[in-house]
């Protein structure tokens, strides 16, 4: 078992190597091999997803990965941005799976925004389609309008598409991941106004013919996006594209209100993945050991799960993060009065006391 | 002034009645004549925006919009289905600009889903492009795949498209309506993904030259997603596409927990408008005479605001809902213990009377 360790920018660093001495303590002879990636790809070899980095991300058999983007390099080019090395990697690696926990953690239930009666004792799991849609359609560009009454401007164009397949095969994860929870699939398109969201909603029904155990919903994203806000607890599983996945996950991570919390798992056909907390770099606390490293920490546990098959060794570190939290450990981004403000690496070496 | 009535399916008529009601009852002799629109159109005519329909909504200088949409519906092919009917007019009319504000009336605060503190006094508007984007981008359709690992398979395909003259104009829209407010603009966009995005996100920074007077911020959608859950009130004016205006207008509605109160305007370049409650047909509460009528008495109002130039009355209709809130009564919709439960009719008297 070998994973590529892929610390980033900002506090990518410091949370990864919470992440680190927590499967260090696991024992279970993990190897592991960083490269630089993001603005710090960039740094050290002009490209935020340097071949070096890609490679061993390809031999390893998963990819830990921190966070990128930090101001510094905002001022780039895009293909030079940050965020290139992770659509990168998800390109090359072939990681169309997203898969998004939002749970809501009892002794943070009242971080959320939201009232508890409205979020307590959430758990829904978004499923993104990650390498098709308009992320990576073709063509796209600046070009000259060429008709219509604009015909003659410059415009912007970029294009949206998913293929009988890739739709598919993102609907079998989420009917199979549903049949492990709630047996419930809501599948969130635009059918009602676009070609491809139609296409989608077809491809979906049909797929669900093999789960007449799981229940499959249609619903528009603008309801959805209303849904999550009005009765969110309603939700079991969502899958949906690339897009729209985008927007629903991070609304949803944030009804939560501990961001900070919230793992992800991005997969390939063969259940090879790459890792990563849900919240960004967060460049304005960088270096201050103040950062959540539970989200990184979680990651590494869907990892073991996912990847590895690790699936006990997954329960531990998860119970582990559970006890930190009962003990009242906290670190700022989810401290409330009455509970212990600790660290970054305080708080990895709880999880680690905890295992 | 001569006005369209369009109530459409569902709720549509009865709420319509209520805002004819209120319209009467200023005296400002505005003629009013009313065709069949959506479901009703169809059922009609064969189709949801009918010949006459669509002339009636040219020559009149307003148009007056319930709701479209119906169970009995769902099963027509797309070109027939009653959201065509909307999507049409838009089209038809030039309708570019989509003015959705969110507020939170104070009587309502508990209808929210969120905690008080975090919507107490939200006053956001949503200025939404609304003739452009993947809507009405063309090539679009199911095609044979053409390259790349679905060679071959069927797809779903749309194009995403902005030309400068388009984003231009709503930017100006935008800026305009800020100066009126909080001088404050946020610019939602993708522009670390897609092209069109990154050319809107520069021609709104061009515009902005003209505008020394508003800030303006740009924001990713997906943290514009978050920002609404997590800090709604730190919003003055979101000028977004097509697109993510239809998700995150919606989302800002919900966060009121009262969209049976919001109104809509979607303006041409002329300032002629088609006024519509933010709301939609509900057709499982139809001739119960339990919908709320004040969306769309809400929508009269605006009508006279931005089409009529009739400030004064649209004020004296907005100051009526407001009394008629503070007296007490509520629809079902807003329903709490301590307030008093009344039908469609009864609210459109109601608030006739506090005229
Ligand atoms: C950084 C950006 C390209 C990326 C995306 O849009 O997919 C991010 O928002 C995410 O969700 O991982
Ligand atoms: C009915 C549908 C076509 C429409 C849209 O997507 O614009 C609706 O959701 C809206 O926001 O008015």
């Amino acid at each position: 078992m070998k994973i590529a360790i892929l610390p980033g920018d900002g506090i990518g660093p410091e949370i990864m190597d919470e992440a680190v001495k927590v499967l260090q303590a696991l024992g279970e002879g993990i190897e592991m091999e960083r490269a630089e990636v993001g603005g710090a790809g960039y740094a050290a070899h002009g490209h935020p997803l340097p071949q070096a980095t890609l490679q061993l991300a390809r031999q390893a058999d998963a990819v830990l990965f921190g966070a990128v983007g930090d101001y510094r390099y905002d001022t780039l080019e895009r293909a030079l941005r940050p965020e290139q090395a992770i659509l990168g990697l998800r390109r090359e690696l072939g990681l169309f799976a997203n898969l998004r926990p939002a749970i809501l953690y009892p002794e943070l239930a009242g971080a959320s925004t939201l009232k508890p009666e409205v979020v307590s004792g959430l758990d829904i799991l978004i499923i993104r389609e990650l390498t098709g849609d308009i992320y990576f359609g073709k063509p796209r560009g600046v070009r000259t309008c060429p008709d219509g009454p604009f015909a003659g401007q410059r415009e912007g164009f970029d294009t949206m598409r998913y293929a009988d397949g890739e739709i598919r095969r993102i609907a079998h994860v989420a009917f199979q991941a549903a049949r492990k929870r709630g047996r419930r699939v809501t599948s969130v398109d635009k059918a009602n106004v676009l070609e491809t969201f139609q296409f989608w909603r077809d491809v979906v029904t049909e797929v669900h013919a093999d789960y007449p155990d799981v229940e499959l919903e249609h619903m528009y994203v603008d309801n959805a996006a209303m849904q999550l806000v009005r009765a969110p607890k309603k939700f079991d599983v969502i899958v949906t594209g690339n897009m729209f996945g985008d927007i629903l996950s991070d609304a949803a991570a944030m009804l939560t209100g501990s961001i900070g919390m919230l793992p992800s798992a991005s997969l390939d056909a063969s259940g090879k993945g790459l890792y990563e907390p849900s919240h960004g770099s967060a460049p304005d606390i960088a270096g201050q050991g103040v950062a959540n490293p539970l989200a990184t920490i979680l990651s590494a546990a869907m990892m073991l799960r996912y990847s590895f098959g690790l699936a006990e060794q997954a329960t531990r570190i998860e119970d582990a993060v559970k006890r930190v939290l009962a003990q009242g450990l906290r670190t700022p981004d989810i401290h409330e009065p009455g509970t212990r403000r600790v660290g970054t690496s305080d708080m990895g070496d709880a999880v680690v006391a905890a295992l």
